[in-house]
């Protein structure tokens, strides 16, 4: 399993995924999840994936093939905005599903993947989108400014406590980090390393790029302090009124 | 969908369960999903239920119609200990299993079902169960000494922080409101009313059994004051170092 998040904020984008990949609970890897393509000063692309690994990693080899061969359709490097990057994504999406779905079902498995794309391309303001395994994609707004894509229940009611388009990059990034633990927690298919990748808006390159291990100060210091916030927060509420 | 959520703590269990069923985002309707068996001064049973609602309420209906007859064979009423009650329930699954599996199977339609029983008989400390639909179970224990059934992802996070066999009931009951809250927040599945069940240890009969509608007093000032103090635990936690 996976777990990841891409947050639209006003000052920028965060994007934060985990790096457990697992065929069963016996056979459990490190594989990183997010990748970012970049031309300074131009664009910045952040692409999370989850799902079936040989897909995800195949859709993602195809779009960097894609770039050394531009003449061969639309590269990430090349789409005009972030709607064309999000539909190149969904044909890489597509060519992988012709090559593999087939194969994938005589043996009874899935082409199970999701992504999460978000970038800024030129004077285009950032944008972020989720893509599914038919290659179709949705798109954040203002009202649904974030998307997780995997193991995505556990962290989900602190993001819709927390994350506005008006939350800073800086609180985003923390929101981020407390879900992610609180799915960690949860879930042993989900773990670290993280990382987390910070844009701030019309920067055009990605200023952080974190490797976040389980022995991070701070991440330790989320995780300890989160769990006594939570609990000093219970003892503070009211008592019912019965029992 | 459904959530339940039952605890065994060492002041006695706590049972929470809320009301909505559907067929589709179309078709709500509020069914309970708490029945207490009671036999005032000999035991208290309380058994909660999710999954396919005709599987269910069959289950229940048979265990109730076994009390009428009990020549037919152990019932809930005579059952010796928690053990052979918690039997006593997965053989009533397994006979609905029979009746109804295959004729589901050829419509597509899984037998879905999973219940929590817990309770007291005689001088037997209080037991919990959880028992899946091929009737088999398991018992909760100091180390994990809560069971959930249903849509349960969302509401374990803060269980999780929160209780051990020592917590009182009065912090056991304002816990699962909390972990329904969250739940009831992110899955349009779930709904008030909820029933919630409060027995303390030797009792030997059910002492509270609320009904908390979604405008209860005490479910509103929870819904309110744990979004504000989850607000301000988050302002509470240190800032990243980076960012």
């Amino acid at each position: 399993m996976t777990y990841c998040v891409g947050m639209l904020l006003d000052e920028g984008l965060v994007f934060l995924s985990d790096s457990r990949t697992n065929a069963g609970v016996d056979n459990i890897s490190t594989f990183r999840k997010t990748t970012v393509f970049e031309s300074k000063g131009d664009r910045v692309l952040v692409l999370l994936t989850a799902g079936n690994l040989a897909v995800t990693q195949s859709v993602v080899s195809l779009l960097k093939e894609r770039l050394a061969t531009p003449e061969a359709g639309l590269t990430l490097h090349a789409a005009p905005n972030m709607f064309e990057a999000a539909r190149c994504v969904g044909d890489a999406i597509r060519r992988i599903h012709e090559r593999d779905a087939a194969a994938l079902r005589e043996q009874g498995i899935e082409f199970a993947s999701s992504f999460i794309l978000g970038g800024q391309i030129g004077g285009e303001p950032p944008r972020l989108f989720q893509l599914y395994a038919a290659g179709n994609f949705i798109e954040a707004t203002r009202e649904t400014p974030y998307f997780q894509i995997g193991e995505s229940k556990y962290g989900k009611p602190i993001i819709d406590r927390i994350v506005r388009p008006e939350t800073s990059l800086r609180d985003g990034a923390k929101c981020a980090l407390i879900s992610m633990d609180s799915t960690i927690r949860s879930n042993l298919s989900v773990g670290a390393p993280l990382d987390l990748t910070i844009y701030r808006r019309d920067a055009l390159h990605a200023q952080q790029r974190l490797n976040v291990t389980a022995d991070d100060d701070y991440f330790r210091i989320v995780r300890s302090s989160w769990s006594e916030a939570l609990r000093q927060a219970f003892r503070a509420l009211p008592d019912p009124p019965w029992g």
